[in-house]
């Protein structure tokens, strides 16, 4: 049986330690937040502590708290050559202490505190300075019954910035619609199937094949009509500036009535 | 029994086609386009005809060909006083030539040729001239499962818009963040797993709710570091004018270190 040991009680930490709970082979030895009772709730299936003194031996010590915290945490924990590793997906393995041996353990989500996730469809990527303990990292992963990718330090920053892309900027992209269908009195039920849609597409098609639209097939009256129908000028920019990504990706000639130029 | 003829052999038509097969109570009466050899595979299921002067009488004429061959289309049947709709997002329901009573038949949902689609799960927003065929219209969206949503031309043009954002630039996102891992020699597998319940989140929660990340909470160090690797100068235009938005959305302080000012 392979023990755990969690730091942090965020949302990475909380879906980490559901998934562990049903997972076999590793059990959770300990669960570890500075405030107890962020935690508390849970300490009739683990041993809960607000003092790194009370820390047992554990096979992994996992930091799960904010990038600024991982740093000062690996300083503070009080023994040595044990494996430690966080979770982030942009800070550098050096940053941990290294007085133990060092990993990344970056599961590669979004986690919030009320959402249902099915673990076994996070994608850990893993990250280690002695390869040795590789191994370990990636059977704790398989009792998640999640997918492993080996990654270097940049690769994973790399992953981190094109997760922003494709979490927070598409994100805000439902946003901008929710605004626009919101002024005129629209449900923005109706366009809840077209965000599911446009992302299972690309699940077995490239972005590239899946694109479709005024930009693409270059209809400049449609885009002139949409721009006409935009008021806010911030929706007007990143409508225009779009478009023009779309363009270039497909080779879309750039003409007088290309959007930038108005 | 409800009886439909479609025209056109599009993505539209096609699955519309196949959707009226499975459907009780509505019959595809006859299948038009100009160009027999399109639609040609189907003529065991249906009556495929490619001139317009073998029309039989239907209750339904549905136009889903390209936006701009509707209103000629329209011109070109021979016959008046009968129900026409087109079900394009964009085209003015007077476009529809006013010898037969007009109306729109708009599926909200990105078709592609070889993606299967439950038809149910597309959105029908409906559009009339004469309000007697509100009826009609929802009983044969009624038919295919569909919600139906009554919309006015202005609705539906807002509608329209508002799926250029959560479609074409939504997938432009994800080919971006393709075209940043495929750099790095990245598998963009890793990144699919995201994608989808980032779609899925706002299913329940809207996007307001869901966001999160270095723009909202306005960490300051992950943009800049994020800004600086960035090579592309269109991918960091769109970082910044996003990261912006986000920050506008979200009542973040635009600071000296606002990346839209560097």
């Amino acid at each position: 049986m392979i023990s755990v040991t969690l730091l942090g009680a965020g949302n990475v930490a909380t879906h980490m330690f559901k998934a562990f709970s049903e997972a076999k082979g590793v059990e959770v030895k300990q669960w570890y937040n500075r405030t107890y009772s962020s935690i508390s709730s849970y300490k009739n299936e683990v041993d809960i502590i607000d003092d790194l003194k009370q820390l047992k031996n554990a096979d992994l010590y996992i930091i799960a708290v904010s990038d600024d915290c991982i740093s000062s945490l690996s300083e503070a924990l009080p023994f040595k050559n044990r494996l430690v590793a966080h979770t982030s997906g942009s800070v550098n393995i050096h940053d941990l202490d290294k007085k133990n041996n060092r990993a990344v353990f970056y599961p590669l989500q979004t986690f919030s505190k009320n959402t249902v996730l099915n673990f076994s469809e996070v994608p850990i990527c893993i990250e280690v300075l002695e390869k040795e303990n590789l191994k370990l990292l990636k059977s704790i992963a398989k009792a998640l019954d999640c997918k492993t990718y080996k990654v270097n330090t940049e690769q994973r920053q790399t992953l981190h910035l094109a997760a922003v892309y494709i979490n927070n900027f598409t994100n805000q992209l439902y946003r901008i619609a929710h605004e626009i269908s919101d002024a005129q009195h629209l449900n923005f039920d109706i366009l809840k199937p077209l965000i599911l849609e446009t992302a299972k597409k690309v699940q077995t098609i490239s972005p590239y094949m899946a694109q479709t639209g005024p930009a693409k097939r270059n209809d400049k009256k449609t885009i002139k009509r949409h721009l006409k129908q935009i008021d806010n000028k911030e929706h007007k920019a990143i409508y225009e500036l779009l478009t023009n990504s779309i363009k270039k990706t497909h080779g879309v000639p750039f003409s007088k009535s290309n959007p930038s130029k108005n």
